[in-house]
């Protein structure tokens, strides 16, 4: 059952001949097994498993070069693959062939503590990244919640909890290095804050979901660990309130860091997986960064906002550990609303809409889920006008699909009549690939279909992504 | 003479038959005349002038399809024009052909106030616009220098003083309305903040120069003007005295708004031209935004921050009239350079460097530039690593231009074995075409022609730009 059912194309076996090239250049780290298969084959979240024919463990980008010239010249498509935390089935094998596994690249391969930035093979870890950056005073603050790799989270365009503040993975990307259809070893840009060099490669790479090239490096702008560091937590008792308590905050030109919505749904479904005590009332968490003048007038500034807006108790904290509960409650909503019902699965949705329209959309799309026959939480980045509802269904019980499709339907194109976006930092992936077209017209996505085609040719890289067949 | 001569292949004149196709389309907005045929041709700087056989200038989207489904059934090149004000020959009509002059679509079309955006047609200038944002305390904050269109912004990934804080034009632009080299029309994007949908056709066009697609509109972001604006304005004895003050406020994260760097050379060429009476120093122009406390803070940290590093007085101030004056100052340091000697021209160069690396880079320059025969003043967006070389040279001097050329290579190969970029902010053109190479290598570049060849197979927009011949 799935929403987007997986279109395997009829495939054979791949040859022997050539699963012994690929046990030539991987020895032990080819797998061929079930087991591995499944698990490079199954969604975090409703898409259908499809199983790659096989999988193979990289570590360096030379091996990414072989592997991608003996498919090429066997036609075998190729998946690359990082934590697997991508959520619209954009790892899912499709069409077969083999999942490029790149969780062995994980090596730190410099940091400049004086450009402000660090370069990464793809499957690192953004929490190991920050772990090994914060003696240096350093930190990478694109946090998508999930610990996804620094290549995953490029390929889909992440952004997150901080990108009110720092932006997405489109702005915190300096240089990609990627391997191409052909096999051809590229990088993206040199290490300039800026570039004015011809076609920015970077940008085309970074969201195309592996259907373009294969990202090996990554090259990373940091930051400073700032001075101050408070967050917030408010109970509203209007959803209304809380949306116009963050529009009014950006207008105002405040530098949020974080703020997050989580509405009285979500907010019951944290407290009892994470044990917490918080009101079940629409919540907003906040962040602020920066020196404590700054962060102190900050706090107070929204404090007030929030008051004006029926905001409940504004309690804020510069201690780490309040701020690492908050934050950890917040990491774990997804696994929080799935938890709320035995047996059942989480579909996140996502949408993006301009900020004037935030309220409307999420205030529709409320009155919508009352009628919903399962949990449907709804939280989301609101600074950036981006929120998720996930629904909480029975994967066996195809009523409870059908009904999910219709309400993601409905919300949808409610984000596309206020000219927003059908995805904020998911992807288009599996599931929302006939959006893409309503979203840009048959034009603007056959323009991405013409750049597919001629780099490649033969449809090798992810095939059956982003375009539907 | 040019460093780039121009290329112009041998050609035919256009066809009476096309001309009158054109007469029906553009009536008196027609040009076949020289002098405005010639006010198209040429360059703000250094490059030699080429004519377009016609200019026209449209004032909608049809109209501009309408062109290019013209052209396109005959071959004829089109080359989109803006206000002319880029610098590296990338409006020069080298292949002649029509210039398609846009100046005309010069409408507001849209500001949605409680979104923080608006959309343009593409001949808006930037201050234009900002006249109109100004009664909505609103504000769109990239500025080049010269009062360019968006639309050339936009295709040469511009940016300028504001980068610092608002970044470049890759930032502040939602999405664009194109048109194909096949006459079609796209919107590349919605107004979300951000969006993973599908490749970023949006970054794709930014600074693809008019070789993918005829810009007709641009949605950018807006920003409220800040509570308070402060300047300021110190001299240093030592070039590196002012650049550590710089990078050390960057690393320190303190979010200036604006900080220039004008060296003594151009120091002395801006007092003579704006009558003013600056010390003759290396000198940071500096602006704040904030509220009243932060720009408060931000001031202090800097003040303190410039005298550590032998800055003199820091002269800040609240006055808009002082920081007219400051701006105005900086936005005619090409003109004042230039002005040094009667009847030269201005060869501003453009290289951008890790930010660790901006003072060996800046030092180095300046100590190739003492044995130079013309003035070259030094000016940049030290913030962002950024810098330019005015190359202030007699046109009809044959041997000053051979200088420039040299002194050019070595700047640029500078910044290229700093792990810089030939261009910050300027784009390729005519004049960094094998510079391109030499920085992506010859696989990135052949992505791009890839791109090129797929989008625009019959070459017709803005051919000879980006790639050497």
């Amino acid at each position: 059952m799935s929403a987007a059912p997986a279109r395997a194309a009829p495939r054979t076996p791949l040859a022997p001949a050539f699963v012994e090239t690929l046990r030539g250049l991987f020895g032990d780290r080819l797998h061929l097994g079930e087991a591995v298969r499944a698990q490079h084959g199954a969604s975090e979240t409703h898409f259908a498993a499809a199983m790659p024919d096989a999988v193979v463990f990289a570590r360096a980008t030379e091996e990414v070069i072989a592997l991608v010239k003996a498919c090429a010249a066997v036609e075998v498509p190729i998946v690359p693959f990082g934590a697997g935390t991508s959520v619209e089935g954009n790892t899912t094998p499709v069409r077969g062939g083999v999942t490029l596994d790149l969780s062995e690249m994980n090596q730190i391969l410099s940091v400049n503590r004086e450009d402000f930035d660090c370069t990464v093979q793809a499957g690192v870890r953004r929490e190991e990244l920050n772990l090994a950056l914060r003696d240096q005073g350093l930190f990478f603050p694109i946090d998508p919640g999930a610990n996804a790799t620094l290549g995953g989270m490029a390929s889909t365009r992440a952004s997150g909890t901080n990108a009110v503040r720092y932006g997405t993975m489109r702005d915190a990307i300096l240089s990609l290095r990627i391997v191409t259809p052909h096999g051809r070893d590229i990088r993206t840009a040199r290490r300039a804050r800026k570039s004015a060099a011809g076609y920015d490669l970077t940008r085309l790479m970074i969201g195309s979901e592996g259907t373009l090239g294969i990202i090996t490096e990554v090259t990373l702008r940091l930051w400073g660990i700032p001075e101050q560091i408070s967050s917030a937590v408010c109970s509203f008792e209007t959803l209304a309130g809380a949306v116009d308590t963050v529009v009014q905050t950006i207008q105002l030109g405040i530098p949020l860091a974080r703020v997050e919505i989580l509405d009285d749904v979500q907010m019951k479904a944290v407290n009892q997986y994470s044990k917490l005590d918080y009101p079940e009332l629409t919540t907003l968490f906040f962040e602020f960064h920066g020196s404590e003048h700054a962060v102190k007038e900050q706090v107070a500034m929204v404090g007030a906002l929030a008051r004006d807006n029926g905001g409940g108790e504004f309690r804020w904290s510069n201690l780490p550990e309040e701020r690492a509960k908050l934050w950890k409650a917040r990491h774990q909503a997804f696994y929080a609303a799935t938890a709320m019902r035995k047996g059942a699965i989480g579909w996140p949705t996502d949408v993006c809409v301009p900020l004037g329209r935030l309220a409307e959309c999420i205030n529709e799309t409320k009155q919508d889920l009352e009628k919903a026959s399962f949990p449907a939480p709804i939280l989301g980045h609101v600074g950036d006008g981006n929120f998720h509802v996930i629904f909480v269904i029975d994967p066996n019980n195809p009523a409870e699909h059908k009904e999910a499709e219709a309400l993601n339907q409905r919300l949808v194109q409610r984000a596309l009549d206020m000219d927003g976006t059908c995805t904020g930092e998911h992807g288009i992936g599996l599931g929302k690939q006939h959006w893409l077209v309503r979203e840009l017209g048959e034009d603007g996505v056959d323009m991405m279909r013409t750049i597919k085609r001629a780099l490649d040719p033969k449809n090798l890289f992810n095939p059956g992504k982003i375009f539907a067949d």
